[in-house]
């Protein structure tokens, strides 16, 4: 395949490229510094375009063989390879994070792409269940029933600030709408456009490649709120993958459910991640379970939705020796950019609000430069905890408060107080196991995923992997939006009766020449070539 | 297990039976008089204590083995055939429906029932996912990860009157929210409370029969409006099932968004199931078509979700042979008793609307009595109906618009600009198969099940049935609330990432001592004893 052109600024519009008066340009972070080139700023007739443009896309790419949905999206990820290392420079650039990170997320949105390809090859999107007719069953007869599912509609995906690759135009969402048969409208990040534009040309160079209508993608980057609401409100959108600030989220799904029809937005907004420190544990290795956890709490200056913003102890001695060796790592830990000045103004106003509320600070890290984020520990007491909301609010970035709890009991009722969390922590030993079966079922009514004797901020992409959780980690807890399970969001079954064969689609058709697994009259069929 | 207790008018919450002083009775429509005894009106206090043992009742409910949930869904089978003819009497005198129909419908209840135990008993709740740990892997090792499905926790449920065990206290709704793992409370509807309380009483038996917490079930009924309002926006809610009026359902979808913790409404609303005739099937068989549209129109007074409400053919002399047979058949077909005062109330206006928006009346069936149904059959040009929405209003009952179309072109056009459906009928034969492959595309997008050479009121519980479809048919176009994946509705997915072999929850462990189907390292093992 030929390499995409470079970053020009266009809005892509399926095969089509526009400019608009207004612009804007992405900033440096590190250097507080506005990058070249300018960018057009997308707005509400260019959601127009594009979703016209979807909706004519959409029936032929819904019904388009999983196997040339699997090439399309190997297409994207070996266009994506393909950019090279202006990739990773222009990421770096924008959003201050280390080329090492930029590299591996890379790997992941590949591998992501790749997964997905290999995923709906094995059906894992046409799910077909076939139940048999039953001419002579009494008193009615059964008729020939086949149920496939298949793909919701366009599809809006909000690219995310804190992976300009991973959860941006060709992140989770993308893959998974795309796996799913749903042709795509990315709002782009407005912090990292020039990474948007190079992916968003991959994108269009396989849709092309692959012999897809042009609406099956297209890419809107712009500052203004009205680009999202435009996308959200757009009568031919049929379903809405976003990660990103709680405000944001809510905010579209208020515009979702006030539409004529109203429709599905998967938000992840936010979390704080408890983890939990159990006796046995923090006596054997109070001092090692301290330096990892501001390993994981400093890693990406903090900005993960998966970040350990909350650790839950009994007070004592095991965990004053946590405590200090925390303090001790987290003074050694630099100051890093973060990835906008918005989110560096938000983390210190957050930091602040923690000191105001009754947290003690503990430790900070050094150094500063513009847009950093300065690492922090805070530690309270569990009573106070209880008392204040205001503790239990998500600071995006590496800040992070310690518990202390007095009792066994006392950490139940911590846990039972929180909102709904991606993500759930034990670190634990053989003698911890009767305390963590009390905490356990309280943990399943709070979080997606919960573990153990490790730390959250790593999420693998996998066929078992829920990112997701109760609200408000999530607009919907019954999602991922990582894994391939998160396909399911943009997917609807529909069921044919006594359809003549000659019309079957070939999911769900005789002789299952897909070889698909298949659910046929309550029994199992692996499928398979 | 020993006969219930027969029609007291208590409202049954957990174990216990509570009276108010406010009381309401049922109305026997055919006779339009009301029917002893009083029963007491349920209300907010009432929900916040039957809320209250649902949330003690939830995680040890949704914690227990298939097995023992499949078990309790048998004994409440048991105990609804045990309850014998009294159900079928009481249920006739509140609905006004024929004996022999409400005994198949307690077959399907209970067939029903028996289904969801035989699927969760297959791993149809469970759902597991296994990806292994991979310590070697680099640059990263691979954690071991481990997904299943559990309850989402308490969920209300609205008693429909059109299926008065069906879609009732014991209905799809509830066997598919128990079959989840999830408490449910009944809102009963207050036009059968009496076939409610019979029912209700028999899943309490159920309850104490197998051991599980009181919790797992209670039964509201009433007639006020702010009983199911008090029940959504309680917190302990966690989704809410419910089949009735498009007007009723945007109601509970509004009170549950705007809930400081929003939930899931699975509101199963309107249709109007249009049939589309293609011309060859006209010319083989208009006047039988006509005749079996007229069953399927009449039956039950017209009283399903998936009565054909509106029939599509070319003009010409195979649609004048069908309308000839129709009238025929129409003529002749005798009134009778609908559920409920109101319902006779809304079918005289929505026929009358017909008439006054342009449909021609064409035939009327004979006879009368109190809350009375008289079939109704118009037609109407497609040029008409294009130009004028309300002739698309569904009519809840027995009546039915033709649409004359000119050309292909404009079936077309008219089965573009309909709402969303819950299913959508192709009559054809081989020589129409050309016509129906452009009417496909479209119909998959407006319908959930698409039927051909059939009629739309049967509705099978099997695992490739969808009862669903685009909004406004369903509030949710992911879902069905008939067959085995309405219970996807009611569950959420959880990971656990290296937790101890000794705490891992049994469908998830290790040797898959459950048998069940599960997905191990992206390949599926059939699982089975």
């Amino acid at each position: 395949m030929t390499h995409a052109a470079g970053i020009t600024g266009a809005i892509l519009i399926g095969a089509r490229e526009v400019t608009s008066d207004a612009t804007f340009r992405a900033i440096d972070p590190a250097r507080d510094a506005a990058i070249d080139p300018a960018f057009s700023e997308a707005g509400p007739d260019h959601v127009a375009q594009a979703a016209a443009l979807a909706a004519i896309a959409a029936p032929v790419f819904r019904d388009t063989p999983a196997e040339a949905r699997a090439a399309f999206l190997e297409a994207i990820a070996a266009g994506i390879e393909a950019i090279g290392e202006e990739l990773i420079a222009r990421a770096g650039q924008e959003s201050g994070l280390p080329a090492a990170r930029l590299t591996g997320e890379r790997g992941r949105t590949c591998g992501q792409l790749r997964l997905f390809a290999s995923w709906i090859r094995m059906g894992g999107a046409d799910e077909p269940r076939l139940d048999s007719a039953l001419p002579d069953r009494a008193p009615l007869p059964r008729a020939d029933l086949r149920m496939r599912q298949i793909g919701v509609g366009p599809v809006a995906v909000f690219g995310a600030s804190n992976f300009p690759l991973a959860f941006s135009v060709a992140g989770g969402d993308t893959a998974s709408a795309l796996a799913a048969g749903c042709p795509v409208i990315v709002k782009g990040h407005p912090a990292h456009p020039g990474t948007s534009e190079l992916v968003g040309r991959a994108i269009r160079a396989a849709v092309a490649q692959c012999g897809l209508p042009e609406g099956v993608f297209s890419l809107l980057t712009g500052t203004r709120h009205e680009l999202g609401s435009a996308l959200v409100a757009d009568p031919r959108i049929a379903a809405v993958g976003f990660t990103g600030s709680r405000a944001g989220g809510l905010a579209l799904c208020r515009i979702a459910a006030a539409r004529p029809v109203p429709i599905p937005v998967y938000a992840e907004m936010s979390s704080i991640n408890p983890v939990f420190l159990l006796p046995a544990a923090l006596e054997a290795r109070a001092e090692a379970l301290g330096a990892a956890f501001v390993g994981s709490l400093t890693m990406g200056a903090g900005q993960f939705c998966t970040n350990p913003g909350l650790v839950l102890g009994l007070a004592g001695e095991g965990l004053d020796r946590f405590i200090a060796s925390a303090r001790t790592a987290l003074e050694a830990a630099p100051a890093a950019p973060m990835l906008t000045p918005g989110i560096a103004d938000a983390y210190a106003k957050g930091v602040d609000a923690l000191a105001a509320n009754g947290a003690q600070t503990l430790a900070r890290g050094h150094g500063g430069g513009p847009n950093s984020c300065r690492p922090a520990l805070f530690v309270v007491d569990a009573a106070r905890f209880l008392d204040e909301p205001a503790l239990g609010h998500e600071v995006f970035g590496a800040s992070s408060l310690v518990i202390r709890c007095t009792d066994e009991e006392e950490m139940r009722a911590v846990a039972a107080s929180l909102e709904g969390q991606l993500t759930a922590t034990l670190h634990l030993d053989d003698a911890d196991h009767a305390l963590a079966r009390t905490l356990l079922p309280i943990l399943e009514d709070k979080a997606g995923r919960i573990l153990a004797n490790g730390w959250p901020t790593g999420v693998e992409v996998c066929h078992a992997m829920v990112h997701g959780g109760p609200y408000p980690a999530t607009s919907d807890v019954r999602t991922t939006s990582v894994g391939t399970l998160a396909i399911r969001r943009f997917l609807r079954p529909v069921c044919y009766q006594d359809l003549p064969a000659a019309l079957l689609p070939a999911a769900v058709a005789e002789g299952n020449l897909l070889h698909l697994p298949r659910l046929v009259d309550g029994r199992f069929e692996p499928g398979g070539a």
